[in-house]
């Protein structure tokens, strides 16, 4: 977390975060906010908790002092965490045999000087676990429960410098990795080979965690989240590359579809593929240059679609135009139609439309945008203009 | 998935494992199980979903056909599972601006001809996100919410021949990395390099996911689920390696802690720890060696407890002795005081007591190990003996 030279969120911003997170948590009349292992609990704490069997909870009341539900085995890790480090959250440790739920619910209610029965409106963190929240839901009989994006979210989607600069490090460190394997051996081997050298280099170029690599040949490239296969990568076919990893926690997401010629012009691209790669590269640039603050996410998507299904493969367009990320891989907002949420400076997402012909070929060009004060701020830097690559 | 050589669950067996499941949800008197993405959804299905904010879920009413809900950019992957491409279970589709929680119980709505409001029990995942979760209890007003565990774990705890071939396997190739490790550069090098080499090792030795790699050094020893920092390790002090992934599914999870030496006599180790290190070489090995069908899961961790506490060190071993392990690296049976469970053939946990001195040092030792016909069977291989290495 402390490698030197990489940006870092300051310690202080973590206290900043759950203030805002109290007022807000007041403000829209919910008595508390719950908070679970992932990326809310990182974002408010800094604290990147394993998930576990064992209950770790930020629990955020509307009025009073925020409080850390950790596991006695995670206790070390969690008073390392930057909140508890600089003094801005009490830990609270349950033993092995607790029933640590119980216990949450116990100190709030004595902090509070609210019984568990006169709790009112719970909001918990969107990927909460069903064992988590059934147990909650039992200790707190008369609360209703809701959603904490509906408070986190405010927070998370503008991203700060420093988050944009985290996910600038991610997202070239991703590029290296295509750059790297689209110019290495790529006939003969098999996709899930492929995979997993995408997944080490991932790794070796700064990655903590390599979280996914979706390598799609020839027929495989039609479909969008394609799981590689034993099947090996031939000349005269494209290839795509969706990858990435976790950098400092924050997420890079980079595809590229390249085609692999084999040094023989015979099997380069042939007529339809080169005209649908030239509707993908301009209705992926299109939609990157529409990106400033107040353009609704609906309308980006719609940018896209329309030059897509002007060239006749609408129906080819089968997904949403791209995704929030931060330090989740999916995250609000969502470039979708339907969603007329206005982008703000700071906001960060991926742009990434695909065309795919199923059973032949399909390809995805896909970067990752920041809504900058007037214009885009693209973070990725690998070509988008078709490759032909030798592969052998 | 394929690798050849590689032992592999027989496709037809994810049809025996829903009906399993659905007969056991009939006769605990639920209406459906509702399984999201997770280790029950590979376990029943085969299907190794991606873990997405668009509900993928498998629906088993207690009578009726199962169903599994994907959304349509996954309907690729979910159709080459072996539950569907074995022609046992239906998919349905959901599109991209579509409320797939709605469209899910209209459609169970009208494959038993009960309306929504007159579903009763429902048992949903235990790894299920909040999200979900609560998108089903609106849909279902009148419906009580249990957890899918106490279906699937009576399915999953009791691990076949395939499954144990699985777990050696990953085992094995966890145990090449600890040897790898373990003779290589050691001093001068962080416990995040070193962590990194691990993660990077054990794709190399076959894992698809490297999942985690404690690395503890001198007195970060002494904290059981220490986060790799920048400390440099160094000669004359212990060191913890805990490390583990994924492979085909089924997870590794072996613990060594080993002497640096730094080939000096001077910095060999020290009495305390040698004393320290036999006391828990003996009850790891004495907590393994009463494994057999009948014994209680807190009596597996009171044997390993009483030779501790015996000598001193009970309230340094202040985690339960251990935790079930196949899909998912913490499942069922949990080797803990106050769980009465008794283990029957197949099922397979870690072994791993520790005793931590906080401030100075600490040490862990890990099998794991699966419950035979009349006896254990311990999958690891690594030394269990003190191994001081060199390490420069």
């Amino acid at each position: 977390m402390s490698d030197s030279g990489r940006p870092e969120i300051p310690p202080a911003r973590y206290a900043e975060r759950i203030d805002a997170a109290a007022r807000l948590t007041a403000s829209a009349g919910l008595d508390i906010l719950l908070v679970g292992v992932g990326a809310d609990l990182r974002y408010l704490t800094g604290y990147a908790a394993m998930p576990l069997e064992r209950l770790t909870m930020l629990a955020v009341p509307a009025g009073g002092s925020p409080i850390l539900v950790v596991p006695r085995l995670e206790v070390s890790s969690a008073r390392s965490c930057p909140a508890v480090a600089g003094g801005h959250l009490e830990v609270m440790t349950t033993d092995e045999t607790e029933d640590a739920v119980v216990a949450l619910v116990e100190r709030l209610g004595a902090a509070s000087g609210h019984a568990p029965a006169d709790v009112g409106r719970v909001a918990v963190s969107d990927r909460l676990w069903a064992t988590f929240l059934l147990r909650l839901q039992a200790a707190l009989p008369a609360a209703t429960f809701g959603l904490a994006s509906t408070i986190t979210r405010q927070l998370r989607m503008a991203k700060d410098d420093d988050e944009v600069a985290l996910l600038r490090l991610a997202a070239e460190a991703a590029d290296r990795v295509i750059g790297q394997v689209s110019h290495g051996r790529l006939i003969g081997r098999s996709e899930a080979e492929v995979s997993r050298e995408i997944r080490e280099r991932l790794v070796t170029e700064g990655h903590e965690l390599a979280e996914f690599a979706i390598v799609g040949s020839g027929p495989n490239s039609a479909s969008p989240h394609h799981e590689p296969t034993d099947r090996l990568i031939q000349a005269g076919e494209p290839l795509v590359l969706d990858i990435g990893g976790a950098l400092e926690g924050y997420v890079s997401d980079t595809t590229r579809t390249i085609w692999v010629g084999g040094g023989d012009p015979m099997t380069g691209p042939d007529p339809e593929f080169r005209q649908l790669y030239g509707v993908l590269r301009e209705a992926q640039a299109a939609a990157s240059a529409a990106v400033r603050p107040g353009v609704a996410c609906q309308d980006l998507d719609a940018t896209a679609r329309s030059i897509i299904t002007a060239a006749g493969y609408g129906p080819r367009f089968f997904h949403r135009l791209g995704h929030g990320i931060g330090l989740e891989a999916h995250e609000d907002p969502y470039l979708v139609d339907g969603n007329p949420e206005r982008l703000r400076p700071g906001y960060a997402f991926s742009v990434e439309p695909g065309i795919y012909l199923e059973g032949r070929y399909g390809a995805r060009l896909e970067d990752i945008v920041v809504c900058g004060p007037d214009g885009p701020l693209v973070l990725n830097r690998s070509p988008l203009d078709l490759q032909v690559v030798d592969g052998r």
